[in-house]
């Protein structure tokens, strides 16, 4: 029906996360129809990603320089470090404004069953920064799954004895979540964490 | 929060149709997480694509060579031609493996609010085409939308009183939809054309 680079461009546009053959081939339409205002900036935008950005060697973000901005910014407190599984994670606290510490990307959380080790995530590195760095404050912000509070449990375990606060995120009711819409664990922990208003 | 390429990048994303900013964020990661198994593969093949893919001068389809495979096949019936709104309805009908013919790709469907003419579809080169080129049933596939239908009163008008048969697409249920679903319009459609079985 159409030549090999038309089929090449659907094929890779419907692996993207989340996508499939009929957004691929909407997406493919959406580029080839038009070139110069939708493929060539694109294909100049990836490019110029592809040079620039790096893994930040200390906390695993991605940015433009081998340290990322937030490890090297003066206005973040240096002794709070937060822990996340993902980027994207990391990424959504920065959303939100409110945290001012620095970051420690996993990237992944430990499994028995996919065999992810605390080696494979640099826990044991984690540990050894959080020791030399005067940090004051470790949040574990993992997520509320079993692997994610695994990994919170392991990390915690091996903080013990340190003179160290760890911390982890508050659960509860979404903010503009409606209660009959909400899992019965979180109205349940909602209901013990409850709060004088 | 992070450099230029990884914003600029994720705004192209969220612009694509049917994606938004969490879903653009989303794509950045995973192209710039996997850089050689997804960022660099995109490039190659989007370079690609912008290299070779052209609009076939006959009909609008896209392919790689100036004049596509389909008008250019000698196994279709170069007396049938299909007239289309956009590709993506080309691309939809060559799928289902039924259409023998050749296609017209019009590029968009008359609209007074929007202000397209007969001239901005290409519809007087179509008619000549009809008249020099021995057709002898054009096929209107438009949508069953009001700026559709109009499109397709107006070409069937154009080709008053020459000896062509002009046809267009059967409405009435769709294979595998549920009646209770299903409009008003389509099911008064299947009860008037209904058919022996």
């Amino acid at each position: 029906m159409f030549g090999q680079e038309i089929q090449q461009l659907i094929f890779l546009l419907s692996r993207f996360p989340g996508l499939g053959p009929r957004s691929g081939r909407r997406l493919a339409l959406y580029l080839l129809k038009k070139r110069e205002a939708t493929l060539l900036p694109l294909i100049h935008t990836l490019q110029k990603a592809a040079e620039a950005v790096k893994v930040c060697r200390e906390c695993g973000n991605l940015d433009t320089s081998p340290v990322c901005s937030i490890c090297t910014s003066q206005k973040r407190d240096q002794h709070v470090l937060c822990v996340v599984e993902e980027i994207s994670d990391l990424w959504a606290l920065e959303r939100s404004g409110e945290y001012k510490g620095r970051y420690f990307v996993l990237g992944g959380k430990l499994s028995a069953i996919n065999g992810v080790k605390p080696e494979d995530l640099k826990i044991p590195f984690l540990v050894d920064r959080i020791k030399t760095q005067k940090i004051t404050e470790v949040l574990l912000a993992l997520n509320p799954t079993l692997e994610g509070q695994t990994t919170l449990y392991y990390i915690k375990e091996c903080l013990n004895g340190l003179d160290i606060k760890v911390t982890g995120l508050a659960h509860g009711v979404p903010m503009g979540g409606e209660l009959d819409f909400l899992d019965d664990a979180t109205l349940t922990t909602a209901l013990v964490r409850r709060q004088v208003v």
